[in-house]
Parts: structure tokens; C-alpha cells; sequence
């Protein structure tokens, strides 16, 4: 059918299984055409065509809530409720988000981006619904690697305990967004094979009817018996013993079995969970067959081939160059092992782990763990390196406060995908890193100007043995430069001059670079001379060359791109005002203070006017000022 | 026998069971001595004395490694260790903590304040010992609250996968701080009456080796139903689940059982899980009867009586009067429910619950789920009231970020014990809220003066209906004043000047205000008249005041019992460059770029400079100054 006419899933009630299987079809053909010119979570959309149909013809969206984890799933949701015509702009710019999202439509109750938070979400909702007897159904969707999370644990733990009405889908699409790991994953591996016990129960309780009563104690042990049967052969043990009525597995591939367990699910009290059975890019085969998570959200591809369209040569991934010098490196320092919350192919750990396998710590979607399981390594002299997303770092803030700083403990974080991530937006920028760990005492912060800089701040942060030290770098590829054979220290707390300037000079460090130096070459064809300043270290400060600054009587203007408030830029403030230099004319630029949403970073930069232009206009400004002053 | 003569704990290798005992009513009788003059978490070391005895007689510390979780708990080992004659200075002022320090002992290998940290320390220092080939045991001591915890349970799945070496020590002791709360704690308090059910499982093997096999189907069943019965009559299903090996239940008063057990327990490979009953409070009776969680960690009391020794009347803590202005609203607010992790009695939740059961929900050690399920209560139009520390909200920032700033909702958070805490020290201070959330979009952050404006700021809260809002005050008690009969809205971002003057102005809020008003006083002795304003919005500033302040060319000291770093002050001085006021003179007070060790908020108040001393030190010197340029 043409998807483009769909307004709203009521047409799903009237349609026949043959007639749906047809739409899902449709929208598979619909979703591979589309994300293969825009990019997308392809993979986890395609497992999810059937269950969202059938949730959708279940359920009465929006009075019926449906609560996404991640969210990077609902393409088809967002089809399915008058979206279409806009997937053409999805993830650009002022275009459909690749996430729920409230302003978009009525259907989307709940914003998301980061794992795990649905269940807590839907524990919320359904509190306001008992409360206002409003009577609706909740529904979160969540996967078997978000149910991982330490929070979603949480909520697990309180619905279950609360007994609220809840139909919790779980997701098992056998691989999350890596292959996933931890014990709960073992169990489910087992339920997925549990289909095939349902007649041994009939038949031993059959026989155990049979056996006399033993002075009564067989009669209730018998009874033990079957619900025990229960337990091990339907499975569900876990969610059981937490209070939830299993359901499944269900083929979440098809509709006679979803409609069955999703509407025995509608008539039961309390929180159940239907475990839904899919597959990862079902019905397209490179997709399908993806074992390594490359297909979760990949860039534009061919079609035909599954090749990914790709620039025919770029320099190399952040993430690759960090990674890649952690591993050099462990080749001559045992103490080094490695450690993500889930992202192997993300923070381009492949190699590493192909080379060292008992150095490599996968330890799931658990970014509080991964923290502190660093500082208990770090205590026995190890050198843990855990590579991790600036915007998943947010989830292990209080472990990197009370476990790893308060104790001085030599971990090396690696913060991958710091500053704007462009397609991914709002929920993923990760802008705030600079603000939450400049106040943390004790920690080592620095950005690097170049993959090459970046490899030596590596070396230097695993040489570094008097605390906690974390390296930021961007999304995307280095800048092309020549590396180093070998690798050197960076003298903590030093900056660099990249330019020299006796005007006005410009403290910037990272991605924003190369826009300092645009500026001043610009002020320079003016006659405005403008020092730049690698300032490679966040924290702490190059007190030495502020202070000269300073007494120069220099102007500055600091640029980051990392949201402004308690940033950077403060801390040159602050610096300059504790040491007395209450005159000093230090202007900032940086990440405003809202929500930035999705689009390139391009885009972006222009929308908050992180931008040569601006940096050329504030430089002007001062001048004027100062001009008027003389 | 004399506590003050061990030195360390290898005396205890000789000693009978009998003589044991004896040593155990020897500490108890010290523990309650001592802490009914200093205070102290009197209830949970009463419950571990034979269990610390013998974890320490069966395993070698420090070679082996106890991490108490919480560490609360660790009063018994601190006496094992040789520390007996330091605890007349327990939690005071450079004396001993109330926690596990490295820098006290080196049979403290972990250190920590906050729950549920202990599994993941464990499994680094795992991951470690087996990278060096050390040999030694690492043993996890967690109780049944802090088990329930989102990292405990990331680790717990993680450690269970690996298959670590490990001795998890369960110390349930059936009711955490508060009554504990949600479907683990069921499945725990299944456990308890577990060990009935062991002649069941022999007797029904008994029986079942008899019936004749059917076609092989039965024996192959029947095996299972060995497994499911030990499962469920043993108990232990959900560790075992998870990988685990399960001992107990073991009775935690009895060192027969206890030395059985841990002697088990270092036979086995892989992950143990021992799950030891205790009684909180045991052999102290008022301690042992107590229900509420008042014996949890009191101040000081009368030995004979069990009544606490408490000043004849003291004015009102804040913790209540914020929860008991929210009881008042929620009479006549529908939409008001109370959220705490674990934290009734702390928070002084109680009347609240006994008026409005339904509407308060404790979730358990679960920051984070607390603070998305506040979240998903105010998308459906509710107004969620979550009261938590300042130091454990810590561990929901990402969730305050991503789940209730990112998406606007109307989340009032009551943030209480900010500032300096005083004997808990380091862990526990909620020094860093203001610099983790004020970079935060959306949120508005406020702290009154007194109670009187404390009960105004919770009705402003839930008046407010533009997004979250969060109101800070300190531990202890009001300061007595009058509370008016008539709550008021104060308006969103409006300060209010104390006193007038016409050289200084001094920014504060909150407790730092006697402070500024006492400097003021004594610089008006000579002759410098310095005004004195009530910052009471963090955030958003009051810009209308602090322009005319800048305007008027008036020099300011900002003071906050908060880091410096990214802090109020900073944010002062953001404003003032960023609207172009570059030659505003502004100094700051606060707390300084390290960790804070524990004793009096006075004491700590004194080593960090942050007195009446300094606030007009540093006025007179920006006087000299002024002076010198005029």
C-alpha cells in the first residue's frame, strides 16, 4: 500500500493477517529504500515491523501508551502513525528525529535516547493512571540488552513489587547492539529454547497425579512440583520470581502468535511480560546476517550489495586512533585492560580484543559498573582504560565522584563523542562532560587538536600514575595528519601557542581549533593580531601561560565546544578573578544553554553561532571597546 | 578481654567458639559505650559482630579482601584491625571515620559511603587478582537494601557471567535503612523459611527414584525436577540463575553455621553467594525492637534507657519541614505524590505517608529509577515531589538531564543534606549540586534562607508549572524562626536584599547568610557599608539586581557552601563578562577543589576559610585596592 496516505493506525483493525503481512512488507521495502540514502538504525527497525503492527492493532494509540527504550526502534511506529512523507528528512536537519519525540506527534508519550529508562517511565504512568483511573494500557518495549541497565533493573525490581498493571514486551532480538554478555543474557538464551518443555509438564504432572499421598507431605510437595515445572520448563523463572506473569516466547515475527499473547496479556492483572522472539534486520539479508552490530545504525548503502557508501578514503575514527594506541600499548604494560559498557564495535575495540581477549571487559548497557569495576582494578595496581560515550558517562557520574576520584585512582577514561554528534541530536551531545568533571577534584581533563596529539595523550594518560585522567575527543575521523612512530608524554597542564598574536588571543582546544585559527588569520587582514592557544588541557589550567596572559593585560577569548556554564571558559573566569586580575576582558563562546536538537554539526554550529564569524565579531567588538577606552 | 590490646586480627585463629562469644559481647558492650556518647551507626555493626569475627577468623586480611558495602558497617573490623583506643574520636574531627580508609589501615582496601558499590570493586579487584596470579580471596560483604541497587545488580549479572572467583557475602538483615522495599526483598524473605524445606527435596528424590522410567521421557524430567526442587526448596533460584553458587540460609549469630559455610564457600569455584541472617541492633534491646530505622544511626543516648540525648527543643529539621509542607499541599493538590530511595525517615516522610499511603513510594536504594519514574508521573500531568540527598542524587544525574530537563517535565526535587554534612565526611557531603545542575537547561535551583522561606520555596515548587524545579537546604535544623500560617509563591528569580548597603554587595543564600551579615556588621564598624542580598534563585539569576549591581559599578563577594568550582559564583561571573561588564570586581567563597574530610560543620568551615574572617578579609583587601587606584 502507499504508506505516504496511512494518517493514524486505526485502518490496522480491519485488516486481514494476509493483508498485514502485505504492509509489513511494504514498510520493509520502504525502510531499507530510505535509510540506504539517509543513514539509520536499520537493523533493530526491520526486527520490529510485525510487533509494532500487531501492537498497534492490539492497542488504541495514543489513549494506550507505547514506551520505546532507546527509541532508535520506532521508524515503524512513526509510519504507522502519519510520518512517512517526513522520513526523507529523518535525522537531518529541522527534520524527523531518529528518536520519539513529543512535538512530532501525539503517539510519541515518551522522549528517549539513552537505554533503560522505559520501564521507570511506564512505572510513573501507570501510578498517574491508577490515581486518575483513566484505565489505560502502558506498554514499554524494551530490549534484552536494555533490560541489562542497572535502572531498568531498578524498575524491574519496584513493578514487580507495586503489582501495577503493566505489559511489559520484552524485545530479544538475540544480539543488542553488541553481542551482548552478563548472566541475565543466559537466561534468556534459555527461555529461547523453552518452547520445548511445554509437554513434558503435561505429561509429569499426569504422573504425578498418580503417585499416593505420603502422609500428606507428597501432596504439598507435589504442588511444589508443578509450580517449580512451571518455573524451569515454561521458563520465565526470573520475571516469575519478580513478581510477573510470563508470557512466550512469541514469535515476533508472526501475527497469529503476537495477537494470542498480546491479547491474553490485555485480560491479565498486574505486570506481565511477553517475551517477543525477532530478528535484527529480518527480511534484509546483509542486515540479517550482521554478527558484529555494524548494521545497527549504519550510514547510507548500496542497496544491492549491502556496501556501505563511504568516503573512498578518510583519516582514521577518534575511536579507532584511541584504541588502537591502548593496544599498542598493552603489548608492554600488562597493567592495561580494557573496558565498555557495550560498545565494541563503537569505541573500535575489535582489535584490541582480537589481541588481548582476558584484557577486553564487555560488561553490557551498566556504565555505573564499568565505572567503579575501573576503580577496584585500579586499586590493585591496574590500568584500566574504560572507553565510554560522553553522553553514557552522564550515567556514571556519582562513581566517578565517590569511587574513582574521591579515591585517587589511576583509571583512564576515555570520552568518545564529546561535543556535538550531529544525526543522533539532543539526547546524544555530548556537551555537558566539560561542566560535570571540572568540578570533580582530582581529575586529569584534556582534548586533543589531532589524532596525533590524541595517540601521545593516550601514552600519557596510561604513563600518568598519580590519579584519575580522561581524555575527550569527537564523533567521526581525525584530521588527516602524519602520526608519530613514537609515542611521547605530554607534560601534564601545559598548553601549546599555535599561533603567535600580541593583540587578543584565543584559548580553545579540540574540534574548535581549526575555527580559532580561521578567525585570527581574518583579524590578522585587518591589522588585529591574535595569538591562539592550544589549551590541550581542560583541567588543570596552564597556570604559567594564563598568568602571563594576564599580566600582558591580553585580551581572551575562550571557545569551546562544550556547554558554557561551568565550562571551560568559566574556569579561565574563575582563575582570573581568584588571582586577582579583576580587570581582565575574557569573552566565551560555546554551547548556549538549552537543548541543542538534531542536524550535521555544521548545521549546528551556524544555528548557536559557534562559528569563525562570530569569534571575528566578538574580537572586533573588544577592539572597538578598547579603541574607545585609549 | 581488653580491646584495646589487638593489634590485628590473628589472635583470633586460636580461639574457641566459647571464647568468641565472649569476644562478641565484649565489642557489643564497647560499640554501644562508645556510641551513646559519639553516635554512630550503632545498629548495623550490633548485627555483624559474629559474622566480622568470622570473616576474619576463616579468611587472612589483608592478603584477603573484605569490601563492606555502605561501609557503615565496618566498626567490628576497624576493632579487629587495632583501631579499638581511636574510637573516642569516632566521626569527630580528624579522628576515626565512620567508614572504611585506606589511609587508617591496610585491611581497608575499598573505600565508600554510598550503596551498592562493593560488587563492582569486587569484580575488578577479581579481574586484577587473576591477571597477577595473587590467589587471594575477595569477599563482598552487601546487605539486602544495597543488593537492590542498579549497580549491584549491573554486577551481580556481569560477575555471574565471568564466573569470577568470589565470595559475595549477603547480610540480610530483613530490613535495610528504611522497611525495605520491592520483589527481591519477596524473593529474600522466601529464602528466610527456605531451610524447612530441606527433608522435603530428600524424601521427594526418594520417591522419584522409584517411579519406572516412560520411554526415557520421565528420567529426563525427573532430572529436571532435582534441579527445579533445589531451585525452589533450597532456595537460592534467582542467584543461582545468575550463576551463582548459593549457601545459607546461615544464621549470622551462630559461628558453627558461619565457620561451615565460609569454609564451604573457599572450597568452591566460581561465584559464591552466602546469605547470612542477622538481626540489626543485636543484644542492644531498644535497638533490636526498633522498626523505624531510628537505630540505623543515631546520635548520642542513655545506655540504660534507650532514650536519645537530644537539646530540650530545637527548631524544626528541614527535611521535615519541606515534607510536611508538601503534606499540607497534597491535601488539596490531587496531583502531588511523594518519591524517596529508601529514605522515609531521613527524608521525614512519615506523617506524609501515614495521611497519603497511596501516594508515597518508597523505590528502594534506586536513585535513578526514582528520579525517571518522577519523570514519567509528571508526563501524564502529576506533580512528583522526590526528596533525596544531595549526595545520592548524584546518582541520578543523567536521568535529571536526559529524562526530566531534556523533555521539561514539572519534577520538583527537594535536595536535602546540601552543603557540608558534617561526621560523615566525604562521601557524604552534597557540596557539588549546584555545579552538576546548574549547566542543566530548564531547571530552576533555589535555597532559602530559613524555614519560614524553605515552606514558601516548596509551595513556589509545586505551584510551578513550567518545568523542574529544585530547592537545596542543608542537613539539621531550621534556625527557629516564625513560620507563617499563609503560603506564597516567591517569584521565579527574584533575590531580596538583607541589608542595604553602599561600597560591597555579598551574594548568598542559605546558610552562608549569618555569615555575610556578620561580616557586613563588622566592616560597617569601619566604616564600609556593604550590602547584603538573599540569592535565594541559584538559578535563574535575578538579572534585574545583579545589572543594577554591576551598572552601580559595586564590587561583589559571592559566598555558597558549594564548590567553587562551576559553582554560584562562577556563574556570576559568566554573567558579568557575558554581558560585557569586564571590569566588574567579584570575588568568591566557597568550598575548594578537593575532597572534605569529616567533623563539625564548624570545624570544616574553619579549615577551608569559608568564616566571617575571610569574607571581610577579602572585602577590606578589594578596599585597599580601590583605595590604591583611587
Amino acid at each position: 500500500m502507499d504508506l505516504t496516505t496511512i494518517k493514524d493506525p486505526t485502518f490496522l483493525k480491519n485488516l486481514s493477517v494476509h493483508e498485514l503481512q502485505q504492509l509489513s512488507a511494504d514498510i520493509r521495502q520502504f525502510l531499507i529504500e530510505v535509510t540506504s540514502r539517509t543513514g539509520g538504525h536499520i537493523g533493530p527497525n526491520l526486527g520490529v515491523v510485525e510487533l509494532t503492527i500487531a501492537l498497534h492493532k492490539i492497542f488504541d494509540s495514543p489513549k494506550d501508551k507505547f514506551i520505546w527504550d532507546v527509541g532508535h526502534q520506532a521508524y515503524v511506529h512513526k509510519i504507522l502513525t502519519g510520518r512517512t512523507k517526513q522520513f526523507d528528512t529523518l535525522k537531518k536537519y529541522k527534520g524527523l528525529s531518529g528518536f520519539p519525540k513529543m512535538a512530532e506527534s501525539e503517539h510519541d508519550v515518551w522522549e528517549t535516547g539513552h537505554s533503560s529508562t522505559s520501564l521507570s517511565a511506564a512505572m510513573g504512568m501507570a501510578i498517574a493512571r491508577d490515581m486518575k483511573q483513566t484505565g489505560e494500557y502502558i506498554i514499554p518495549i524494551i530490549g534484552d540488552g536494555a533490560i541489562t541497565g542497572g535502572m531498568a533493573l531498578e524498575a524491574l525490581n519496584h513493578i514487580g513489587h507495586e503489582k501495577k498493571d503493566m505489559i511489559v514486551i520484552l524485545n530479544d532480538n538475540e544480539m543488542s547492539i553488541a553481542p551482548n554478555v552478563g548472566a541475565l543474557h543466559n537466561i534468556l538464551g534459555r527461555l529461547r529454547t523453552a518452547g520445548k518443555y511445554h509437554w513434558v509438564k503435561d505429561e509429569l504432572e499426569y504422573i504425578l497425579r498418580k503417585i499416593p499421598a505420603v502422609g500428606g507431605k507428597l501432596a504439598d510437595a507435589a504442588e511444589k512440583i508443578k509450580d517449580s515445572l512451571k518455573y524451569l520448563l515454561v521458563s520465565g523463572v526470573f520475571f516469575e520470581e519478580l513478581g510477573y506473569t510470563y508470557l512466550g516466547p512469541v514469535d515476533g515475527h508472526n501475527f497469529d502468535d503476537l495477537f494470542e499473547n498480546l491479547q491474553y496479556a490485555k485480560k491479565m492483572k498486574g505486570p506481565v511480560l511477553v517475551h517477543v522472539l525477532t530478528k535484527k534486520g529480518k527480511g534484509y539479508h546483509p542486515a540479517e546476517s550482521d554478527r558484529l552490530g555494524t548494521w545497527h545504525g549504519p550510514g547510507p548503502y548500496k542497496i544491492e550489495s549491502g556496501d556501505f557508501i563511504k568516503p573512498v578514503s578518510s583519516p582514521p575514527a577518534w575511536s579507532k586512533v584511541v584504541s588502537e594506541t591502548v593496544r599498542k600499548m598493552a603489548r608492554t604494560d600488562d597493567r592495561i585492560v580494557a573496558i565498555t559498557p557495550a560498545m565494541i564495535p563503537g569505541s573500535k575495540l575489535e582489535g584490541f580484543g582480537q589481541e588481548f581477549p582476558d584484557r577486553l571487559f564487555d560488561v553490557g548497557i551498566a556504565e555505573q559498573h564499568a565505572t567503579t569495576m575501573a576503580a577496584g582494578l585500579a586499586t590493585q595496581g591496574m590500568k584500566p582504560f574504560l572507553a565510554i560515550y560522553s553522553t553514557f558517562l552522564q550515567r556514571g557520574y556519582d562513581q566517578v565522584v565517590h569511587d574513582v576520584c574521591r579515591q585517587n585512582l589511576n583509571v583512564f577514561f576515555g570520552i568518545d563523542r564529546s561535543g556535538l554528534v550531529g544525526a543522533d541530536g539532543e539526547t546524544h551531545h555530548g556537551v555537558f562532560d566539560i561542566s560535570f568533571l571540572r568540578h570533580v577534584p582530582n581529575l586529569v581533563l584534556m582534548m586533543p587538536k589531532d589524532e596525533n596529539e590524541g595517540q601521545h595523550m593516550v601514552y600519557s594518560a596510561l604513563e600518568y600514575d598519580a590519579g584519575p585522567i580522561a581524555v575527550r575527543y569527537p564523533r567521526g575521523n581525525g584530521l588527516g595528519v602524519p602520526m608519530d612512530e613514537e609515542l611521547k608524554a605530554i607534560p601534564i597542564g601545559t598548553w601549546e601557542v599555535l599561533k603567535e598574536g600580541t593583540d587578543y588571543a584565543i584559548l580553545t582546544f579540540g574540534t574548535t581549533i581549526p575555527m580559532a585559527l580561521e578567525a585570527a588569520q581574518k583579524l590578522g587582514e585587518i591589522g588585529i593580531s591574535v595569538k591562539v592557544v592550544n589549551a590541550r588541557f581542560i583541567k588543570p589550567l596552564d597556570e604559567s601561560m594564563i598568568v602571563k596572559l594576564l599580566d600582558d593585560a591580553m585580551p581572551i577569548l575562550t571557545i569551546e565546544e562544550a556547554t558554557l556554564a561551568g565550562g571551560f571558559g568559566s574556569s579561565i573566569l574563575e582563575y582570573a578573578h581568584d588571582h586577582g586580575y579583576h580587570e581582565a576582558k575574557i569573552d566565551r563562546m560555546g554551547i548556549p544553554d538549552r537543548f541543542i536538537e538534531h542536524g550535521s554539526v555544521n548545521e549546528l554550529f551556524e544555528e548557536i553561532g559557534l562559528t569563525v564569524e562570530t569569534a571575528v565579531l566578538k574580537i572586533q567588538a573588544m577592539h572597538l571597546k578598547k579603541q574607545q577606552r585609549a
